[in-house]
């Protein structure tokens, strides 16, 4: 049938982000991740562009958000080019303003009112996958990968993982992927709960723009309300959860095991 | 083996229910809802008559209640037509009235003390399939679909949906079936963790009679025993997300989105 | 390559248990329940010894701790012997000391701050069963069976089963097992994920030796600490849990349900 000519069907892309392609189009919200020379790595500057972003489309005419990445990585996770160059005197400081930048991080997810849609291109390392949880709908393509090897870096997990993942998986399933480092691929995601829909590669980004039709054709309100009554209930409980653990982070950052790992890890690339 | 006669082996039929058949037999009371010609669905008058039932069963001397449908729908869900020929002057006192019956419906179910059975003998819509994550086991048919349209209704899950669906199936697969209308047959319904078992429909009935006669020679107070242990510490947030659903459901139908939605389904009803 | 002698490496076993071999060695504690002859049921005196060896094993120097059987099963739960001769003027009495001995031996995995880890070499009945949503890893062998007849027996699930299992597989698949008597094979116990991997029966040893080499060669408190963000939320509930759970088979085990089921089971035994 034909439609009324819609005044939100205009694309606006918002130019005061650097890291990020930012675009909103038939009341979708997409925050691109788009770094890919460094296959989306994030910068301490993108997750204050992430925050900015998603306050701001929780607040705008869409009736959801999507988070994707160019190029063949979704997201590397952070960049642990965050780590170099710090001065031993001031560790603590940079200790602490990593939490608190992680903790409004998380927060910005847990926070978040609409329909959040993850659409995951390729490989996801930490961060990206441990937020996966807070999302409602994970689209991956099939050779997406998920990894957050925490332990093996002397970290511990965020993104509210201690809490979502037991919950999606089971106990014994989340303990492989976030105490054990285990790198499931995109079937894994799907059969474990963590994943909604994998689509083939070369098709992937014309799946996800036809299943995202059909949401936002849904009424926005009924939308906003059933999250609203499904996360209800466990908000107070993921904010304490991110507090923990970013607390926790704090301590481990300033660990030998996390410098030993750090170390090892740009030594490794400097051979290369 | 030969058995000695047993005084509660003789089927009993109340007839104060004009949409129910409900029978104690074999310390097993059945509830199967009678109305096929509509699939089912239920009027405000079955509400009542359900709760009733249920009340009933909690107290008799049966070990287990097992809720069915005659004809080839297990339950159509809320009857739309309870939605028809409201005078929109007193809206708010109809809304107000059916999200109290829908509370009390819903408490009848999380407050059922003994072990409660589906027999899902065809399709199951709506409330039917929100209130399974209540019961302690779902047999299936396996030509049983399980959906919950509640946003395309301009609608919000009930049931404690909203609650059990997420801890059974993980968030992301919950929020397909309540938040994006996704149907799902008897065996998603089973990976998922909805169903217990999946049996032929040729069979069903017969083979729903073995696996139940199995459970009612166990002893009776373990079974209780052990439910309330298992459903013991999430009583109070099951009554709370009740609530929260209602307040919000006497909300939505009261909404353009419903209202649209609901004229929708009767011009479309009409035409056929 | 290479390695240099390291001290931790030697093996230490320790002569103080009767019923056990508990080695610690390469940063692993392993606790073998050491009764093959009798299945590794569990006596009274069993129970005292694993509290001591799980207490001893938190404030050792291993990474983790390991609970194995020897022989053809993992262990066969709770040996019903210690039902036998119980002379019925005492009957409160011993029911309330073996609640109490329940409740502690429960507390001493809910407590236990290392990744614990089972390696179920072959069938698992009963408490050794419903403790698993305790561990943190569940490896398999492919002839492990695992099964937990409370209600046959007239008794009600332990090992906070009645809150992990449903946490775990959902509701429904959680009441098969805990109130139906449901025996599941190791690939069934795999897909609810109660088990983190099945291992071939022929290999089973090998296969989990490779498996916790990776494990402990991880950050010792990065694991610690992941541990502890996952398990802290929930270690109120788990406690009140163990404590209704022991309070209500105080009860039943001076049950005429229990009375029969034992005397029935001892009866059949004499038979044969």
């Amino acid at each position: 049938g034909q439609e009324v000519a819609d005044t939100t069907n205009t694309e606006t892309s918002n130019s005061e982000y650097k890291n990020l392609i930012v675009t909103q189009e038939n009341k979708i919200t997409t925050i691109t991740l788009n770094r890919p020379t460094r296959k989306n790595a994030l910068t301490v500057e993108m997750y204050e562009e992430i925050i900015v972003a998603l306050n701001t489309a929780a607040k705008d005419s869409s009736t959801i958000a999507v988070i994707t990445g160019t190029g063949d990585y979704y997201c590397s996770g952070n960049d642990l080019e965050n780590f170099k160059n710090i001065n031993p005197s001031n560790m603590n400081q940079i200790a602490t303003d990593s939490g608190d930048l992680l903790r409004r991080y998380v927060s910005a997810y847990i926070d978040f009112p609409k329909p959040l849609i993850a659409a995951i291109n390729g490989p996801a390392i930490g961060v990206s996958v441990t937020v996966l949880g807070l999302f409602d709908v994970v689209f991956a393509s099939d050779n997406a990968t998920f990894s957050t090897p925490f332990s093996s870096l002397g970290q511990s997990p965020e993104g509210c993982a201690s809490y979502t993942f037991p919950k999606i998986m089971g106990h014994a399933k989340a303990c492989e992927m976030i105490m054990f480092n285990k790198k499931i691929d995109a079937q894994e995601a799907l059969s474990s709960g963590l994943v909604t829909k994998v689509f083939p590669q070369d098709s992937f980004q014309t799946s996800v723009a036809s299943a995202l039709k059909e949401i936002v054709d849904l009424p926005a309100k009924s939308l906003l309300y059933s999250k609203a009554l499904m996360r209800g209930p466990e908000l107070e409980q993921l904010h304490k959860t991110n507090i923990a653990e970013c607390d926790r982070l704090i301590e481990r950052w300033q660990s030998d095991d996390c410098a030993n790992a750090i170390m090892k890890f740009f030594a490794g690339k400097e051979k290369h």
